[in-house]
């Protein structure tokens, strides 16, 4: 069986778990104050080329996203957000749990705009009512997207600038940011990731660690006091060193980059192959999420020896799927799946 | 250097790392639905002795707290515990954070007593403003408790019995569990535990695992939803296999009382040997944190060559310090702080 | 100047305020235990005919709207309601604040119907990712809407219907009750809503108190411990007593529906003299609010001698406009808009 | 019957109902937007002797405080209080509803001391765990205290200076502030107490009005957007003049200050009738609150013709009861209750 559901399916990249073995019976101090947390966080600075940036890691995204909402926000703000964005329906509510609304916005194959932003936040202040309504207290989007697509350096630029005029932080959930990075025509560096957000996160989970994401925040005066912030939102590890080494491997010699590099190079050879045979993308994907719509009976026969997603009917005799590489799939597996096609 | 400051210093058990190792690159399904995970709830269940209990395993101790707290309290109701309590002092307000307040009883060496629950929920009610107050909604205690003391059966059968008499449940935070189980002189099993307690976890990140706590409920009414209260909580694992696999590994033939076992014994040593040198305990504790008052000029000496805690001064020349053995301290550890003293 | 801007721009009906006069120097107990609160609630549960419904009489809207839906839902549940609903535009993310998603549907001049509620349930258990999301837990209507429309006995019938169907509760906004039972063509009565709502309010503050809401709970399981929980949202008046005198004195003889006929008589001489003059509604609303998309320059001259509400450019030379009759509407008032029709 | 349980059993002083008539039939904006609200805050700020503060008028005490205390901290922190304190035990939680610790401090008859707060803190600081504990975000006292106490002008002076010496700010619940001002001995006025606090609240529930609070904010940058803030915690009055109206006439010629001085001078009649007869008082108050320790065959015969609050036994034959004047007792009422003693 190939399994192409999602990017967590598999445990983690071997150098991380060599790492994690290597380094198992040392002891060290909690809670991230160890040196290998320190080590990874220098790293981190370094690729991000801002040498005081605060960086944290947490474990997972739900609990980084709801985090770092909430200490960013005040009481009375919300968090504008596309309809399709991961905490306006896949988290279970945990922004509004910590006492937030999500103000959604349209989206254009998982992204927004920085028109709709900027109209969003001038006609909200026009309302006379204004003072009655959830304030629009931040931006968030997810680069790459839930739908594998990625905004452009102008796009972010210019949804960093309508933010900033505003006086709305920029905030990234890069969740798949390895797969952004090197996705197809990713004309972004993690550097400007950096430059234009004021707090973003680096995923671990999807790309190569057990588990984990790193924190950034490079507008300090927004997020002060995140460790006991972090430990209320009961997402500070114990043995905090385990993101630290993780984290560390990741940044320490471009895996990171090179995880992302293989797994989108495989994404993109399965939608060629997916096109070849005549089959249309769902969405224009260039990272490593994949949709195609597919009839019914190529997708039974398909999961006979594939594993995928399913995200539901078009039609009597089409539905959309998903098909996600990671650093877990192999070229064996893409070329399974394309003699299958 | 000897490592002896808490029981999260290190990484994992061998043989949980190796099964981590072992099933690396295996696909499964996210979020706890694969079958490690249906496994090693198998294995709970069966060491309970409650096979339709319900087990949900999360991240780290806090996080259980808050989430199982906040799903089974009313809106006005609040967790009666021990003012030493976890949640009462060390999680950075994570229970006041979801909206409840901690009710604190006075600590006995970290115990709480059946006669002191029974007074406050009878004066409580009698109180003509009552209503104007938050109502004890539940009680919270740790098995072992924060200061490595445990409760006796009869104890905690005297717990129980005026939880329900008064009809509040009672949650047990068995962050240690593994440490009492094998405490000296303890007359508990884990089958008592669960036939006692509502709601209780059973620690995996002091006692073993990288990470990792499972919840038990054995009184299902008053947890339903786990699921998706667990996920707003930020404490759902998207490769949830890896806490079934590292307590399954725990369950699977007695590991989990093996390591209590070795760690408790190893503490025992460490205890009677200050005590042999002339130190009385500050704490009379039969797990695996020990207490100890000690002269300062001896605490320098032993820090040349020992890590562990400080806290808190006793006088001019004295201070309180914590050894704290684990599956992770060997027996070379013992005999050189032993020879140390 | 005439006033119709809303329905909150005076103080209260003489008889309301004359009856605070009377009782003003008499001493009684807090918290609402006093007797002219005990008749009012057996007043409410005559006029209901249900005579073991609960009744609590709290402020405002806001604030029981967001005290009744946070003690309904359970911790990982929203609350549906019309896109333009009070809940989900006015209140602040009041009810974002206590923990809770407002699920948004679809409205038809402010409304919501029973095929989009049961659609949004029944899609979202198909979901395989349902447990992410925030699961529907009640639905919110507000009776008349905050256009001016009202449901139909049949529509309420529809709702009650499909909510009890997927077992979640029905709850009513009935800020303005007293205009739309008395509502142009209206065919429900309150018994009707007390029938079909598990919990509703009827409105004071728009319809002849200075302030206060009478929340009704007939499904008495839903609501327990409604006392301290109305405490906790700062809810509860110090001299409740004002509550019970206000609404004793609406609901002794009648006076609470002369207070919905005599202002929805004025709002339709108002609308019909409008669409004499040739201007046509821009909602058709049978209550006490009454929209007009009037020229801007008619507009402009209105305003010299009538105070009301402007609700947004329709084009370029037009706009929406709002007009609200209410207890302190008197006929001379219309008599004098209609000259200026 | 004398009624002195407490200075919420009667209406309002008859100058404010008379205000309410005066103006009942006049239209104005909602929301506190309108002159009369303007004219207060104006009197307040004269009053105050502070031109630029904050003026905001809520409906009750529980929810001034929650939204003022919800505003100041960030999401880690708690607030200080005494351990007597109104928000730690008869709020039924609603300072931790929204999310905050209540840190409580000993009390000393109701008070709390500079040395405990600066103890508090430094403490707090120098524990090396207390990145996992709730930081002391802000101190609340009340002023006169829930035990009729007040605090000295120096007390004041000495806890605002450790608090702003420890940069957290000084909130001060004014319920009673009418009672303290005018307290037999008070060396502190109005203009101390805006001087001293970064917020606080002048009380009108007990001292004259049918409701209300006037929220004041010295120190701007602490509370920001509180008009939103009020709004989500349900505390914003639609008829928003209703308060302005009832405290301009507290402030307009110094009725706030004569109901003060009328009340304490009867408590202080009573207590000395109280202590010539031979009974001792259980606290030294020098408000309109007092608290004696009387044989219980006493009060049996007291209640016949006297209504007061019982506080709880003090042995097998004695209980301490309290008795409370107001703006609404007489001095018949207290020459009758004279001639009982």
């Amino acid at each position: 069986m190939i399994y192409l559901n999602s990017d967590y399916t598999a445990g983690a990249h071997h150098r991380v778990l060599e790492a994690l073995l290597r380094t198992n019976m040392e002891h060290t101090v909690g809670y991230g104050n160890d040196p290998y947390t320190a080590e990874a966080k220098e790293l981190i600075r370094k690729a991000i080329g801002l040498a005081d940036a605060e960086v944290m890691f947490l474990v997972g995204g739900t609990q980084t996203n709801a985090t770092a909402i909430d200490g960013i926000l005040a009481r009375h703000e919300g968090v504008l957000a596309a309809d399709s964005g991961h905490i306006a329906v896949h988290e279970s509510g945990a922004i509004e749990a910590s006492g937030h609304k999500v103000l959604t916005l349209p989206s254009y194959d998982g992204k927004v705009c920085a028109e709709d932003v900027d109209g969003f936040v001038a006609e909200f202040y026009k309302d006379e009512t204004y003072q009655h309504m959830v304030a629009p207290g931040m931006l968030y989007i997810s680069q790459p997207t839930e739908y594998g697509t990625i905004y452009t350096l102008s796009e972010l630029e210019a949804l960093s600038e309508v933010c900033h005029r505003h006086n709305i932080p920029l905030y990234i959930d890069g969740a798949r940011m390895a797969y952004g990075l090197k996705a197809e025509g990713a004309d972004f560096t993690l550097r400007d990731i950096a430059r234009l957000a004021d707090v973003f996160y680096i995923g671990g989970t999807k790309c190569g660690t057990l588990f984990g994401e790193a924190l950034v925040v490079t507008n300090r005066a927004l997020l002060k006091n995140l460790f006991p912030l972090v430990k209320q939102h009961g997402a500070l590890l114990a043995k905090g060193r385990l993101l630290g080494i993780q984290f560390g491997e990741l940044f320490r010699d471009g895996l990171y980059e090179d995880i992302g590099r293989e797994a989108v190079q495989l994404a993109i050879r399965l939608r060629e192959a997916f096109r070849s045979a005549g089959y249309t993308p769902a969405i224009e994907s260039p990272t490593n999420q994949q949709f195609f719509r597919l009839p019914n009976e190529f997708i039974d026969r398909l999961r006979e020896s594939v594993s995928f997603d399913y995200w539901g009917p078009r039609g009597e005799s089409e539905s959309v799927v998903r098909f996600v590489t990671s650093w877990a799939t192999t070229n064996k597996d893409i070329d399974e799946l394309v003699a299958q096609i």
